[in-house]
């Protein structure tokens, strides 16, 4: 079977032009086939104050309006991804920007309204991982910003480490998949203020203990929860690095491996 | 040989969300393969002003600073061209959109400074034919946004009429290809005072003798120096009509026929 990885990169690499490049040139390294999926970071969120248009988040999420959904389809969906693509193919990786809309690759659902709406937000139904495959089978690499559609053609913003864990999950059937998500730490920590702390091998039981703990956090949860979740559902390894060390981490075990 | 139809789509359709889905209702009704190629209408100006970035115009050309290259990204590759794809999804067309980036199908070269420094503007030097017809063969329809990219890895704004003359000549190897430009009027005018007076068949001959008697003007010129240039080098047809006449045009010879 062919091996696939998926990394995922969020705000911090794609706010730091110097540390994107950094990423960029280790991903165009990585042999076999890979696939990127992006957040937006920060550019969403100062060009909507430019536009005068409130940014509200709830638990880590953004609240998404219209005019809100204009600017993360315009940032994420056009401006952070096309640089991506650009920058690939000078680095010779023959790169293919799209969201979830492009080739019906990933379909999701309006998140039904309960305690909170969270506006123009979509819940992934289905991922068309043949069409993603054969995108794989013609050298060509996926770079996905996140954002779906659903079938009455709205477009939907979504959680990126949800689309990453998605998309790693359906890509199984036609792939050995390593998933792996960049953040701003070398990986999960043991000790929050110890850049050095990272816990090189995470079992669910572990997660359970350290969660009890309080060691780790908020924003950590919901990630890890994601990156479990694919690994119960068949995908052969999720990796948590830091984005300067993708390439050890595929290699030499860098960051924080989870394990069932 | 199998049949493509490419159609650039301009402001006038984009800025106005009534044709916009009068238009994609008919383009998704054509047969055979179909490409579209849109610009980006007021939007990117509009938008352009409210971050305080200032739109200058020489001859009908945008000056792109780099400012203003990431407001057509963000506008031309981000909002209007996934709204676009979300809502031909929706009408059962399964189109891909993308720049000239993706995949790299058109590659473009940073126009040289002669008397006009036009900025980050890309004339197009390499459209990737084999690769767009791979997308065709796979029932996807591209939707192209007018931007480029160069061996370097920078993004380039590209004039939509040229970006989807240079793609037909380059599709000719493959299909037999039918060039459509819509724009505001039915078609080249007679009298440019009256709407009716479409010129249903134009020669270079007749071409000539408008241009000398000023019928045809400023605006117009471009785009038919690129719709003869298409034809002499091999598209079987161009036709010049309005959005709402696309269907009318393709089977009833509405609008505008160009003839060698």
């Amino acid at each position: 079977m062919q091996t696939l990885t998926i990394i995922k990169i969020g705000g911090n690499v794609i706010d730091d032009s110097s540390a994107l490049k950094r990423f960029l040139t280790a991903f165009s390294g990585l042999s076999g086939s890979k696939l990127l999926v992006h957040g937006g970071g920060k550019v969403a969120t100062q060009m909507a104050d430019k536009l005068g248009i409130q940014t509200t988040m709830v638990d880590g999420r953004r609240i998404t309006d219209q005019p809100m959904l204009d600017v993360v389809t315009m940032v994420y969906g056009g401006l952070v991804n096309k640089q991506i693509v650009a920058k690939l193919q000078a680095l010779e990786v023959n790169a293919i920007g799209m969201t979830g809309a492009d080739a019906g690759t990933v379909l999701a659902k309006k998140r039904p309204v309960k305690d909170i709406d969270y506006g123009m937000v979509g819940d992934i139904e289905e991922v068309n991982s043949g069409q993603i495959q054969f995108f794989l089978h013609q050298d060509l690499t996926p770079v996905f910003a996140p954002i779906t559609y659903s079938k009455s053609g709205d477009l939907l913003n979504t959680n990126a480490d949800t689309m990453a864990s998605a998309i790693a999950v359906d890509m199984v059937r036609h792939n050995e998949v390593t998933l792996i998500y960049c953040f701003e730490k070398k990986g999960v920590l043991k000790d929050p203020m110890d850049d050095d702390s990272v816990i090189n091998e995470l079992t669910p039981t572990l997660y359970a203990e350290y969660k009890a703990a309080g060691t780790i956090n908020k924003g950590m949860i919901p990630k890890l929860d994601n990156a479990f979740k694919a690994l119960e559902n068949g995908v052969s390894k999720v990796i948590i690095c830091h984005a300067d060390e993708v390439a050890a981490a595929v290699e030499q075990g860098a960051g924080t491996t989870l394990k069932k």
